[in-house]
């Protein structure tokens, strides 16, 4: 079995670790831009050899890795060069783009549109991780337009792998994830832009920091170049959402100058309801 | 050795947890206004007895662990009824308004200011922990008005207890921990509420927030009686952090409405040095 995995980061790295634990007889090669990534994934055994887009017609699966405008430029060329019964999947954060670019192909139904909904702040080969799907969900879309059989393959490695499946439509895809993911890179963003500009005393920082600080601004660690595209691509729901968080930060911040309690206080206490709809299992226990 | 703390909750509890640990001979008194956490951290240990204010005269260390604004109103009250030689801290997350409340106290040289930074996001006595304090930072203020053999013995048990202390002045303190704890709570609170309220189907958000958005709204858990005080005792450096916040939200949705890729890669760029801030023994590996 022939694995051609384009860009070899965290996600696709941590998809060739997995296809070689489940797939004995997998041959997985890596294509990537930066030579530097090819060449550490080929040090680390991630990958068994490099490389081209003109060598996937041998390839019986071909996952796509990279950031969403790469992604959504190589889709048409990508089904273009592959053999009949190959299966392309790409792991991008936005899917209307990327299934509208290739809604009239030919060969639209040798592809399945996923969202694995896992990662890490950190990014490259050096990043992949083999337990990193482990209990995450993987969001797939149209998948009334992937061919059954190609479809039940994919379903299969990814349960195999421990992930739950759901299904969506991408228009609603991308509505939802720019308020549970999206928008949460960019408050983490701008906090930590905020408090490194009002901070030039880094020893500072690092004194009065806990450990709140450090969850909240996690992902403003996460790389521009897999980010910027992904805001631009879901730009209309990015900004509705981003209106929104904006709305409500400046009316705690009116309560706040109006010194009144009560309301910073219900505003608060509905935001706790975040407790129940994250950790259903520990509600209840310690509040 | 007779120790009073009032407000077993996640810091009074943590602490008793620690003084019954290094002092053996150790009474703890527990005094709160909710008769459920008196009872609660009876049933599970974390203090010997129930008590109240007027019960202090024979103690040796008094600890305040209630909100700010209940600390600020007590701590006059407390210094009035404690012995010679007693010794007072409070751990609450502003310093300036409660230094100033006792600033001409007569027994003024037997408080000290303390700051621990560590909690989690829960509250009450159930979330007390053993290691809460190991390895975190304790902020001390106006350490030239406490008496030294009163703060040789505090700073003694800090350590021991697995902190690194650090002094500054309350005014600096409270400047800082607004762009450092408060401002990522708020961050949190309202990301929470943006997303609850655009979601109203609550298992839709379950499935699709990943890890991220867990630890960016992490705070949104936290206790708003806890919370409220702090960012009215704090006002002005916490409106202040807030509007430069705002500000940059703002900037980086300009910069998405006119599609500048540039811009926002280097708005995330500058906040990637937060990595080096925060973990700066990680700086360098898995980018």
């Amino acid at each position: 079995m022939n694995v051609y995995i384009i860009g070899v980061g965290l996600i696709g790295g941590s998809l060739a670790l997995q296809i070689r634990k489940k797939q004995k007889d997998a041959v997985i090669y890596g294509i990537d831009q930066e030579e530097g990534h090819l060449k550490k994934a080929l040090e680390i055994k991630l990958i068994d050899r490099g490389a081209n887009l003109d060598d996937i017609a041998d390839a019986d699966w071909i996952i796509i890795a990279v950031p969403v405008d790469q992604s959504r430029r190589l889709m048409p060329l990508v089904l273009d060069r592959i053999a009949e019964g190959a299966l392309v999947f790409d792991v991008g954060s936005t899917k209307a783009a990327i299934c509208e670019s290739v809604k009239d192909h030919p060969k639209r139904k040798q592809y399945l549109a996923t969202h694995p909904i896992a990662g890490t702040e950190f990014s490259g080969p050096l990043a992949a991780k083999e337990d990193l799907f482990k209990g995450k969900v993987n969001i797939l879309c149209e998948t009334e337009r992937t061919d059954p059989e190609l479809l039940r393959r994919a379903k299969y490695f990814f349960e195999e792998v421990g992930m739950t499946i759901r299904y969506m439509n991408p228009v609603d895809h991308d509505k939802h994830i720019a308020y549970c993911s999206h928008l949460s890179h960019i408050s983490s963003f701008m906090l930590g832009k905020t408090v490194i500009d009002k901070e030039t005393n880094e020893a500072g920082i690092l004194d009065m920091a806990g450990s709140g600080f450090a969850s909240t601004v996690r992902l403003a660690k996460s790389s521009p170049s897999m980010w910027a595209p992904i805001f631009l691509q879901n730009k209309e729901n990015v900004m509705q959402a981003l209106e929104e968080y904006i709305a409500n930060l400046s009316s705690f911040k009116d309560a706040l100058e109006q010194d009144n309690y009560l309301e910073l206080f219900e505003q608060m206490k509905n935001a706790n309801r975040i407790r129940k709809i994250l950790d259903p299992a520990r509600h209840g226990l310690p509040q």
